[in-house]
């Protein structure tokens, strides 16, 4: 509920005020004089369609929500409100490790200087909220165990479709992204491909979605997860690229559940045991 | 003429300038010793191609072409000239209840925080021109009337394409955008249509563009209009976008007229009366 | 050396703490505070992929990768660090006039206002290093010769693709950009095209992207060359956008191996004398 109202404090805030109020004050529901006085018809949907509905929707968590927008900011790099994203994010249960973790998997997936931009928006709540580097993820760290069969054909498909034009981007994107970004455990997989999908979703990029939806789905993301964070995204990333968004996932999703039933034929034909 | 030499005035100077001097100030075409000092070229082209050619072509009125300037820059999230551009729109016709509506209409077509950002960037000029509440749209109107066949059939392919995967944002289309935003009576159809165009070819979401264009066209904006529209869009959104976009409305033109041969000759083989 | 210890000095660095030191002082690389106090992995991978890999890799001069990020950042509209790549871009050999034209070459490929806020980052730097409008292009020059023929076809492909839906962007492709912007002699054809092709994929435009980089072949860019600068793009543009380039980039490369050959063969046919 604590948290609740202080979405409603940062949706209904412009920038600033939510900034001077939220650490210090009581988070509540305070009506954006800002908002009002330009558009009072987005004041209304503000607090009626985004704070009381919108992140209420128990289709997906409010720490789901908190990475889904946070994500969908730095890759459209709009960090006028980022400051109070990330505080709302740290107040529903998103840890500053994982942040930092977001950051630094964005700085490859958004664009380098997204991530900069969103260091210099993190940094002021970092040192209000006396964040330290001892709660955040070292450089190095033991990565998760790589699953060698998956990548080789990871690699393999990478190599086919981009070995000839872009040798360095293809080894690149083995041995920086698949075997080293993705297995540090400051994110969970599952928590890294939401990142990733909210990021494409945001900014539109489609040409890989299909394929990093289906790794959400492998890491854990469910797909009426997948459904809540895409109608999110309708709100923070605009609503054609959810549409878009969309009418790819119905692909993935039936893809998966075709997959699902030729493995349960399979597996009622040839038990185990 | 006033309104041409405004629009001289917002294109050569700097932000800065432009925002001193097109208030208190004659508006004269000055030259910005800011552009000139680093690409001369470029201030050549802002008086004889975009000041004196592009907004001056009668093809698509000030009025309009204001109108999707201020959509691309809210939907790009480019806010440096926005103040002078709302200005210039101001001075061109356009209404501070109109302008309010593009805004809100923007939160969701080109995502939230891209309203905030134009709130921000609205707020001083509505100040400055003691523009209060009582001259814009109350945020709850009587609704224009829906079209309720036409909806029927909108729903039923939303259905079709995302009610599987993302049954939610198929419920939001209908009840937030279609039986709601579309039908606030703060902007004409027409206007709206211009809107969510200029906003889609200025990011380059082309997944939706041939449907919003088709449903412009239905709006009452000409194909002459949405023609020059997508010229001016080249100078605001790129090159390249505005080409993509010209090659979609092919399609669309093209689809229209042969709609319309069929209605014809369906009208003029069976006879109304 | 001397420019390398520079990038990594932009690259380790917050821009502030980048603009305070680059000019004044030794160019050494300065582990910046701001970025290892939120993210302590991005900092080493600032050091160790970015500046000590990347930046250093022979497949593409320093030069050119300082114009591919220039570029990249002018069409993200990202202008934190603009001034620091700017003068990243000074020290690796781009002459001010290149600098000035790039800005100009973008204010249409990417619009008209990612340029202005490129002049608005670059004459602080113009103003400190005492560049003044002596050492840029004048505004009007002795254009290039233009290559009548090739023109002729290319014109009759835009005629052919949106000359019915946008007969004025047509008009305009050609008196606008390709009779006037492209044989401006501030920038070679081929950093034009390079310029070009880095916009186009750091902001994910695909729709153009064979078509250019097959420009950018004819004019001098070489295969090689171009897949160094889609992987430095990666970096600076996002994976995603790279990786959908270099599918793109496949399919040119083969076409332009293909026409090799053809016009091999017919040569040894058909001697000339």
């Amino acid at each position: 509920m604590k948290t609740l109202a202080l979405v409603t404090a940062v949706i209904l805030s412009s920038a600033a005020t939510a900034l001077a109020q939220s650490s210090a004050e009581p988070r509540l529901p305070v009506p954006s004089d800002d908002i009002g006085s330009v558009a009072p018809a987005l004041e209304t949907y503000a607090q009626a369609t985004l704070a009381d509905k919108l992140w209420r929707r128990p289709g997906l968590s409010v720490r789901d929500r908190s990475i889904v927008t946070v994500a969908a900011l730095i890759a459209r790099n709009q960090t006028s409100d980022l400051p109070a994203y990330i505080k709302l994010a740290l107040d529903s249960g998103v840890k500053p490790s994982e942040l930092s973790g977001i950051i630094t998997h964005l700085a490859f997936y958004a664009g380098w200087e997204n991530a900069m931009a969103a260091v210099a928006a993190a940094r002021p709540v970092f040192v209000e909220r006396k964040i330290g580097t001892e709660q955040l993820a070292p450089a190095h760290m033991q990565l998760l165990p790589a699953d060698e069969k998956a990548d080789e054909a990871r690699a393999a498909s990478v190599e086919k479709a981009i070995g000839s034009s872009a040798p360095q981007l293809a080894q690149d994107t083995t041995d920086v992204l698949f075997r080293d970004l993705w297995l540090r455990p400051d994110l969970t997989p599952r928590d890294r491909s939401l990142v990733t999908i909210s990021a494409l979703i945001a900014t539109g990029q489609f040409g890989q979605l299909a394929g990093h939806l289906t790794r959400a789905l492998n890491n854990g993301l469910t797909q009426a997860e997948a459904s809540e964070a895409i109608d999110h995204l309708a709100y923070y990333g605009g609503w054609p690229n959810a549409f878009s968004a969309a009418t790819i996932a119905r692909t993935v999703f039936e893809q998966a559940r075709r997959a699902k039933i030729i493995l349960n034929t399979r597996e009622s034909q040839c038990p185990t045991s």
